[in-house]
């Protein structure tokens, strides 16, 4: 996944999930790969930028116009079943950040200010 | 780097940081590397995350306690330096984002609401 190209100006929404894979990773990309597009289809998502390491760590992070639309998403029927097998299968720990993106910055801008 | 051991109840500030590597990447571990622990030593500083992977793109995320912390951390001298390499050598691109964490779950716990 690449960096999302543009997002709006502040305020917006960002979830942090990080998360160490288990031993058990059955199912897990292909089910990654749907929830990825998934989400890209629900209202008010903005986009995401994901990276798993060779270590089986990875960091996501998916940005949305407000809580309602993570709330929404959170709740969503096809993804619970996603969460349900992270918990109990996929991910020998994890953590999850609700965050208000508050300021944003992009470079190289040699002058910019953050 | 490994996620935090444990992180205090929100709200704290995030400072989600990613990058794109560029092809030249000389003195870049060794800095990150001294950032990472100069960091580790500032006042309000709670923790960090960051990966890179194989294709030179990384996240880092860094937790502090309050926006005065990271502002204290922007402007000192040592780190100064290293965001000016950043911007005019060893970035392709980055995009920086500061945000108030509200929520925050570990898990798995089956049972938890997030």
């Amino acid at each position: 996944m690449s960096p999302p190209p543009s997002l709006p100006t502040p305020p917006y929404y960002a979830v942090i999930f990080s998360s160490q894979e288990s031993g058990d990773t059955r199912g897990y990309r292909e089910m990654a790969k749907k929830m990825s597009e998934l989400a890209a289809e629900q209202p008010g998502y903005l986009g995401a930028e994901a990276i798993r390491d060779s270590r089986g760590y990875g960091i996501t992070v998916s940005y949305w116009q407000d809580e309602a639309a993570i709330r929404a998403w959170k709740g969503m029927a096809a993804h619970l079943l996603a969460q349900k097998l992270g918990k109990t299968r996929w991910y020998r720990h994890y953590t999850l950040r609700v965050a208000r993106v508050e300021r944003a910055y992009r470079g190289p801008e040699p002058d910019e200010d953050g």
